[in-house]
């Protein structure tokens, strides 16, 4: 007997007629409506439900929807047949990923609400008309600014470079005495500074359109990964985004690791010059997509942690690394890119963020702002799944603050297969239970080149609950399934084969992987657990997780927290914020009072040193297994392992 | 009949017997009593004067001097007979060159009396104990110091380059938290502004001698020669001074032609790096005299025309030239040494002096202010006699000011054996009426290898006296006479003959040579003399005449007068000031309240422009004779002149 099932997709109805029992993906595929089944259609990533409005369906399972869902007419489509006539709603695919996978993704950059060029920025385009001279009139030409900048915008005193000096005259009447200044104003707008000082940064002859775009750039140096973000200043909006590794890779994975190599002969140079080349190859590109020139940028914003912004300015980093552990300088003044070595206009102000000590750096304040940790009333969590794993617990009252050694796992790099979260990039991996042959996403849709943060996340939890490896992450090729064998680093479990990828080369992941990933999660779930019962709060009494990291898109709160990365709480208290540092920087790029906040939270956060603590060893060791030695902590997985087992008991595997 | 004749000289007597009618300065040269005879013994320079306390003397002549030196008992001892027993009064060379030949001239070099180093230095030494760091306080190394320059010194905050943060971990754990910081307290001294923030300019380990020298650089540019005086910040002496010609003499010996070899591609660099590499030069050679190290001077004020100052800098000259004649900057900010490019500490804050106007630089700011002009209750004239020319007519309620292009003749260069005063410089010459054979005086007391410009003044006034020129500066070698001939630039006279000489060439003074120096001296008397036309003021109702330049130490005010380069008025009324500019850096150097008083005359100064003026043309080509085409203007002149007419008769020539 055949059924009309009638498909409605943002307003679009389309039928078909199937028989009884037929799946709803089934009867979807024939008429072309498109319904994502990232696990194969085995029914365990939820992200094929849609909703029956009318009509009568049998649901063979239902592992992924609540009560309430089922109770609104969700069902899976990879898991419901038809019984007779039926109406189905399908969502939009990218709602319903959202919805059901509980992926709580970073948004797209909007510009802050509150944002008024006028009013906080401190870096802006000013139109002065000077007085021509006469044989009347033989002022210098850069007292006649001073005093059109006086007269015209009500500053008191301009500096300016020598390089800027040397150039004054021909510019001045280049315009025929119409020029329009780039000018940072900081010093008018800050609360502490009495004077009303402010600073040339450019000069151009005519009056240039004061609202065209201004460039600033809003920079993130994580050890692992550089992220830059140029941005309009005028109207606030982030216009390009780019990202690299950071070069310095190349001499060691981790902060410690360069800071031995700083200390060798020419060390500390060749670091510096490898982070600048990083930079300023991430502003080339940056620039040409927008059909900028890099001199046009006139401000940049720097957030990194404390190693380095002590390597990228060339200063010694070697006592961030000695007890007691103390930075060179936390605070810096701005200083002019010409100083840095940044390729931008040579005069443009360098604001490198406020660290709070050797190892809680500007990229943490810059990512609590941009959390909002620092302004909620409840305890958050904030964590930042990088390679110094720094975590922040408070509220807006107090911070406290630690971080541990994760190494670069997450940012993909310290694995075999690693890479990004960009174009090629492995997101999201589903491995069937009875099969184990993997489904994946790669970021831009085509051939993968291996596999981001995200991706990592997701095949390390499904081969955890699929059985290929066991708590321990040990993978044993020995059970002669085609997809695991035996490498140069131990066990290993190929997600593709060399004809699916883009290099035409398998892509694994090594035994070797695995306990770099499992030291990179036990990192950091033993820094936020201890630092939790350091100020004595119990994680139920979290309000709400936020995470930072350079992970790809999407990431899976269900996976994480299987393996062990996350506490087990319900999934709606975690928000995923991307790159918090980057977007810390930009905040800090924008406004002068967000900055100011930040340099506030440098100076409210309290930062507990771990290194020497018992209980941190104690915590980091029995956090080494998937998804943690007391599986009591991680009810949900507990669960959800059962499930899988019944699944592969009923299914006679 | 003998007589015997008693000499006492400084409490010493001498006697010798000689008879009737023998000269005095023969009677002294008996019993080796040194009495100069800068004139061969003529009675025309004054300078063999002596007191007859008792006996009877004769004076063929008296020229030199007054009603009241005669009825005093002076008398010349080249002029004087002995008429019977006498007792003569020596008095030492040294005074009496001062009391008779009307020099006026540069004191030595005196600290300020009110020079506190406390209160007036701006860049002074601070100990500073910072707080070691511990695990309980992880404080960053800047923060430390910050405080203590807080809780120590009271400052409000502290800048520094990036390259001393760089050097500061190191730094303050070489001297074990005990650090000596050379700061830049110059914001927290001048009334113009509220914040309390101070500069680093050097930090060393350990407490050092806060009391120990602290050097730094009072440094005059000036067109033609650059002198460097070394100074000690903390008792304020100048303990080096050094000369040396600018070394852009080789692209043009004015203003106008540096500014036209600027133009030329890579001409500003050229001239940037010439200058510089006199300055450096100059400062290796003070440095090496007192064992002190280039890096150790932290401080430099600079003065110089502007555009001296503008070539320095690198910034361009080029509408200094054109009219409106417009600088591009009078006031500059404290610049670092490394900026500018003098090798001292780097961050050497290096104070360029404001100027007034295109042709009036901060030479005659500072000039000004040593002169005393300023502050004066009477109207005075100052003169800078440097390429220049420039003039200030003022008191401490006006200040009037013009230039004039003099070149460079005065300063010796632009003559075929002119040379800086220094050693080996001719700087006074006295030609014998009836032989043309001259006597010269060199520095230093050794063989001549040139002539400087007050050399140049005496020989030019001479030649002109014996009538070895006429009034337009023509030589006549066809009088026959060995001393003059025929040469390359025209009739010459040969003051030194080769044997003589330090080279083993001939001095000599060419028709050229007379030519220039006709023209500087016109262009400065017209200079002085339109500038009181049009303020309306008479040259008679200036009080003083205060004159700056780099001249020889003695500078004879009667030849300047004869030769037409200064006005006809009483001796008294002129100051030799030497070289007023450097003066002004090193009261800037010490003293941030005589800066301000530059500032302000910066500020006050009017400045009359003379290039347009016809009036200024005339005064020139009516000054272009010895002493000047109306005589009347210089009675002194015309008497002395009827007195060398009347002893050529008598002596029969």
């Amino acid at each position: 007997m055949k059924h009309t099932v009638t498909f409605s997709r943002e307003g679009i109805d389309a039928q078909v007629k199937v028989p009884t029992n037929t799946l709803l993906a089934d009867a979807a595929r024939l008429i072309g409506v498109e319904i994502g089944q990232p696990c194969g259609g085995q029914g365990r990533c939820g992200r094929c439900a849609v909703r029956v409005t009318a009509g009568s369906v049998r649901r063979r399972s239902a592992l992924r929807l609540s009560v309430e869902d089922i109770h609104a007419g969700y069902a899976l489509a990879c898991q419901t047949v038809i019984e007779g006539e039926v109406a189905v709603d399908v969502p939009p695919q990218e709602k319903i990923e959202r919805r059901l996978t509980t992926d709580r993704v970073v948004a797209e950059v909007t510009v802050p609400q509150d944002y008024d060029y006028l009013r906080a920025q401190t870096v802006r385009r000013f139109h002065l008309r000077p007085n021509p001279p006469s044989m009347d009139d033989q002022t210098d030409d850069w007292s006649r600014l001073q005093t059109a900048l006086r007269l015209q915008h009500d500053f008191g005193h301009m500096t300016a470079s020598l390089g800027l000096l040397q150039k004054l005259g021909a510019l001045l009447r280049d315009g025929n005495w119409r020029a329009t200044a780039v000018i940072d104003v900081s010093n008018t707008l800050q609360s502490s500074a009495a004077a009303r000082t402010v600073r040339l940064i450019d000069l151009q002859p005519g009056l240039v359109d004061e609202y065209s775009p201004l460039w600033g750039a809003a920079i993130d140096i994580g050890t692992t990964t550089v992220t830059l973000w140029l941005v309009d200043l005028v109207s606030g909006q982030v216009r390009a985004q780019v990202s690299e590794y950071n070069s310095q890779i190349a001499r060691g994975e981790d902060v410690i690791s360069r800071i031995v190599f700083s200390g060798k002969e020419g060390g500390a140079d060749e670091l510096r010059h490898r982070v600048l080349d990083t930079i300023n190859g991430l502003v080339v590109t940056a620039c040409r997509r927008l059909n900028a020139d890099p001199p046009q940028v006139v401000k940049a914003s720097i957030a990194g942690n404390s190693t380095m912004m002590h390597l990228l300015l060339g200063i010694p980093a070697s006592n961030i690394r000695l007890s007691p552990f103390i930075t060179a300088v936390n605070h810096l003044p701005i200083l002019a890119a010409h100083e840095v070595g940044i390729n931008i206009h040579p005069e443009a102000s360098v604001d490198c963020l406020p660290g709070v000590a050797s190892y809680v750096g500007a990229d943490i304040t810059a990512g609590v702002h941009s959390s909002g940790l620092d302004t909620a009333e409840n305890v958050s969590l904030f964590l930042d799944v990088g390679t110094n794993g720094e975590t922040v617990l408070g509220n807006r009252d107090w911070l406290v603050t630690c971080a541990c050694s994760a190494g670069p796992a997450f940012e993909g790099a310290g694995v075999v297969n690693g890479m990004r979260a960009t174009t090629g990039a492995i997101e999201e991996v589903w491995i069937n239970t009875h099969t184990f042959e993997p489904t994946y996403r790669v970021i831009g849709g085509g051939k993968p080149k291996g596999i981001c943060g995200s991706g990592l996340i997701s095949l390390l939890s499904e081969m955890f609950l699929t059985g290929l490896i066991d708590k321990a992450g040990n993978i044993d090729p020995s059970s002669g399934h085609p997809r695991l064998r035996q490498g140069a680093h131990g066990g290993e479990y190929v997600l593709a084969r060399g004809h699916e990828t883009d290099t035409g080369l398998d892509i694994v992941i090594t035994h070797t992987d695995v306990d770099n990933l499992l030291r990179a999660k036990a990192a950091i779930f033993a820094g936020f657990t201890v630092l939790a019962e350091n100020v004595g709060i119990s994680l139920e009494a979290v309000d709400r997780v936020l995470i930072g990291g350079s992970f790809g898109k999407y990431i899976n709160v269900e996976k994480a927290v299987q393996i062990g990365l996350l506490p087990d709480m319900e999934w709606s208290r975690f928000d995923f914020l991307g790159n918090t540092s980057v977007r810390g920087a930009y905040y800090a790029l924008l406004d002068w009072r967000r900055r100011e906040r930040i340099a506030e939270i440098a100076r409210r956060m309290t930062y507990i040193e771990l290194s020497a603590d018992n209980s941190f060893y104690e915590a980091f060791t029995s956090a080494l297994f998937l998804p943690h030695t007391d599986l009591t902590r991680f009810p949900s997985v507990a669960e959800a392992l059962r499930g899988e087992v019944e699944d592969r008991a009923t299914q006679g595997v």
